[in-house]
């Protein structure tokens, strides 16, 4: 790792999340501004949020519509945040959403908190629960909340829990 | 403003660049070092680079593929840098390149840099140009500098470079 800024170098996507953890008001907020202010083709800011503190009826709602197989990790966050986009472009929605993302992560981290973000969810199944707006679409499922114990989850996620990120080499990469 | 991460509250995109800056060869490396670490679904990785240090082949090429109209300010750019992706799901992908490219921003501003996105620009041009493979597409053209002094603009620049950001109230993004 090279010398990148520690919000970026000390990232990465645990399970092990503190089932004790909750994050208070301010931390929600911060971590929303931070998505909000994140930069937008055209100022269009194509990103909506639902945010769920563990246990009330929007982070329950989110929570089942995870698979299975998340679920039993996911539960153990503070927070699940429903990001959706209002329609246009989808692809230059989409790149936006993550920038939204990616700043919303950045903050989490300048908090002390960690993100794991979810693609595989019941997209249909979740507006319905939620009630979202016809053509609002539910892109990202973001779990927030503070590290936890790795040998608290079950073995086979433990595994990849203690697994060495990797990435294709930089050079791999360059077009010119 | 809110209690955000400095890397994040003091992040805008200028048009004003110092014209005599020049980004060190670590400096270029640890935005696109940034950019790698960046999650992505399933560790697709979807991102590609082409990185131009101004006056250098790739910058010129880059920076004719802009309209006229950002040529004015892109060319005091330190540099300009493609962001392309290698294909699959369009969306899926572009939302991963949104988070690479936030990654790179945030390292930026840590290095004391700056940064423009271009989403308008002539992609089929840039491809041929660049002699990209089959099947990578241009999304964004990324301007990274150091502030210059805005009142080298021209001057319709210069009125939009002083403006004030403006975002949507948070609360017309909460879903639930």
């Amino acid at each position: 790792m090279p010398d990148l800024t520690p919000l970026l170098a000390f990232r990465w996507s645990p399970r092990a999340f503190d089932p004790a953890a909750m994050l208070t008001g301010d931390e929600a907020t911060s971590l929303l501004e931070a998505a909000r202010w994140a930069p937008s083709a055209g100022n269009t800011q194509p990103w909506r949020f639902a945010f769920g503190h563990r246990e009330d009826d929007t982070w329950k709602r989110i929570l089942v519509s995870l698979p299975a197989d998340d679920q039993r990790w996911a539960r153990h966050a503070s927070a699940l945040v429903v990001v959706a986009h209002t329609g246009g472009d989808p692809e230059r929605a989409a790149y936006d959403l993550g920038q939204a993302v990616a700043h919303l992560s950045v903050q989490a981290t300048a908090l002390g908190l960690h993100v794991h973000q979810l693609t595989r969810f019941d997209r249909a199944g979740l507006a319905t629960e939620l009630d979202l707006p016809v053509g609002i679409r539910p892109t990202v499922v973001v779990a927030v909340g503070r590290l936890g114990d790795p040998f608290a989850l079950p073995e086979d996620l433990r595994d990849r829990e203690t697994g060495l990120r990797q990435r294709r080499p930089l050079a791999d990469l360059l077009l010119a």
